[in-house]
């Protein structure tokens, strides 16, 4: 499986796709969001460019594509306007694997701009939005060409499958029965993955820029733990189901696994310690409730464990359709729904994030 | 109309899209391109920039949408290695309107990257393709960061249609029978428009930038002859027969027109030279056979009609479904094809294209 072709939330503004089904990373955004503001404010007041460069990395589509751009905007705005500053010039740079539906971002644009120029006022200066279509895991811009990075909830994405997962038969994850070498071929491929994204990187900021990223990880030592594992424990359920009922074959489950990682902090650390181009300005691990995926505090079980069930669709389905044909994919979801409602929606588990701040030095 | 939300070429790789129907943007492009290329490797030697940025305005998509760029970077390629110089890095900056499909463009990325690389050899530096949704008749990039531009079949499409056309009734573009009132609001609308776009350009180059573009012109000084209106006063004759059948209200093709405009090379010349930021290089007018649209010159006339239907349905029809609705397009196109059959494939029009080099002084 070729993750950059396949890899992708599902596009469009329908009832499966991403843009309707992403109130969880859109929440982890808006509580991540001071810090990435508090950062670029520092970094604009530090050397007043005349145009700001921000990428956004694995901006996906829907509301979430546009939303942190927008608030870094009004951020270094309401520091320009304070100390009296002339308008500067934005470049925004929205990455993501080439699947990525771009079309639905680009065509909701100009109202966006229309909504930021009223909101910001008519001194707003250019807001000249590009998309970057490829991998985070090689070059995406010119050298020296980035003010500032900000990337949600894609980092934690690997470049590929790790190689060596045999032995995971009919698990999808590192799980509770996953033996020692599927563990360490998923924390090998982070280690080569997050160590070329850092170098990239490097390559990419000017001298002082700043790249703060938040990603799905994990507070335990053990990377098969139920706190980062549970989600798939139970999609793994639900594929194995599937064949039972001879609606999947078995060697098509074994050989499917989830290309991933929640790193600890410091697992996180020890990379950027190695690869020697970044100093850590904060990590900081955050719980987020996982009953975020719902659309409204009073939904019942059915509907909350639909959208659980949703949340996950709108992230896993080109890959797994990718894998297992796209025949397969409705009955896998109503019956991942059943065993979310059965399981995990009474257990109410956390997530963990971590949200990473690093400067390049000047 | 809002020209900006509706313009843009068919989208997708089927029967009815751009990507299909092609060919004569193809051919222009081929033709044009040593002259590009010329000016591409005299930029390249006299600076030698270690990123260099090329734009492609109203890129399209489809085989046309990232040919120029191939062609561009190949020569300067061939170039670098003449002199021994060390690899650079492409930024590569593919432009058109939010409505364009860049996602067929951005799919087919990892491939055409690919097949650079092995035409080119494992010296080819980083190229970093971006998509930039937006009109030309506004900022697009940042101040001074762009090196080349070029554009093909782009710049004859006008901001929005021109104001004071009432009496062109049962008109759809400039026509023999079109009073002096509508050739003059064309005319306005184009110097307003062109000389915005030498200024925002005018901004976005770095000094001794080039800008090389060809656009569909005239040689006549009136505007309304057939060598340019041909093609669409066939279409309005097409439009007419539909509201003879009761299947177009009368006052919905009264109140159409198509936003373009086939300027002289004079008129060109008028443009910059009021706008005063380019030294034009060089001017050239040149015929192409309207035959091009054809995809196989053994075709019959039937076979040739309807390829040149397609080709102008392909470009047309977002534009013309905004206004008429989708209903009534088969039937439109049809009658035009047979309106073609009957009248233009025996005239043998030429198409007459304008190419312009202009630079940026230092």
């Amino acid at each position: 499986m070729e993750v950059g072709q396949v890899l992708h939330m599902n596009g469009g503004v329908g009832d499966l796709s991403y843009a309707t089904n992403s109130r969880l990373q859109s929440k982890v955004i808006s509580m991540t969001m001071p810090i990435a503001e508090e950062a670029i404010v520092n970094l604009y007041c530090s050397t007043f460019p005349t145009t700001l460069t921000i990428a956004d990395l694995g901006c996906s589509s829907g509301p979430n594509a546009l939303m942190p751009v927008s608030q870094l905007i009004e951020a270094v705005e309401k520091a320009r306007r304070k100390l009296r500053k002339e308008s500067i010039e934005y470049q925004v740079l929205l990455n993501d694997l080439p699947g990525n539906d771009f079309n639905t971002i680009f065509k909701s644009m100009p109202n966006f701009l229309e909504d930021l120029k009223i909101k910001i006022g008519p001194d707003l200066g250019p807001c000249l939005v590009t998309g970057v279509p490829g991998s985070f895991y090689g070059r995406l811009f010119p050298t020296h060409s980035v003010h500032f990075i900000h990337s949600s909830y894609s980092l934690h994405w690997l470049s590929k499958v790790p190689e060596g997962l045999e032995e995971n038969k009919r698990n999808i994850f590192m799980a509770e029965t996953s033996p020692e070498s599927v563990l360490k071929a998923y924390y090998d491929q982070f280690q080569k993955d997050f160590s070329l994204f850092l170098k990239c990187r490097a390559q990419e900021l000017v001298g002082g820029g700043c790249m703060i990223f938040t990603l799905p990880g994990r507070k335990s030592q053990n990377p098969a733990s139920r706190e980062c594992s549970y989600t798939w424990e139970l999609l793994a359920m639900a594929l194995n189901d599937m064949v039972s009922k001879g609606k999947i074959e078995a060697e098509k489950l074994e050989s499917f696994n989830i290309p991933k990682y929640k790193p600890t902090p410091t697992e996180i650390e020890i990379e950027v310690a190695k690869e020697g181009s970044f100093v850590v300005d904060g990590i900081r691990v955050w719980d987020v409730s996982s009953n975020q995926f719902s659309n409204n505090a009073l939904d019942g079980l059915k509907s909350s464990s639909d959208n659980v069930a949703k949340g996950i669709r709108a992230i896993a389905e080109p890959i797994l359709v990718s894998h297992f044909g796209d025949e397969v994919m409705d009955e896998l979801f109503i019956k991942y729904s059943e065993i979310i409602a059965d399981r995990k929606v009474k257990e109410k588990t956390n997530l963990v994030n971590v949200t990473v701040s690093l400067t390049k030095p000047k």
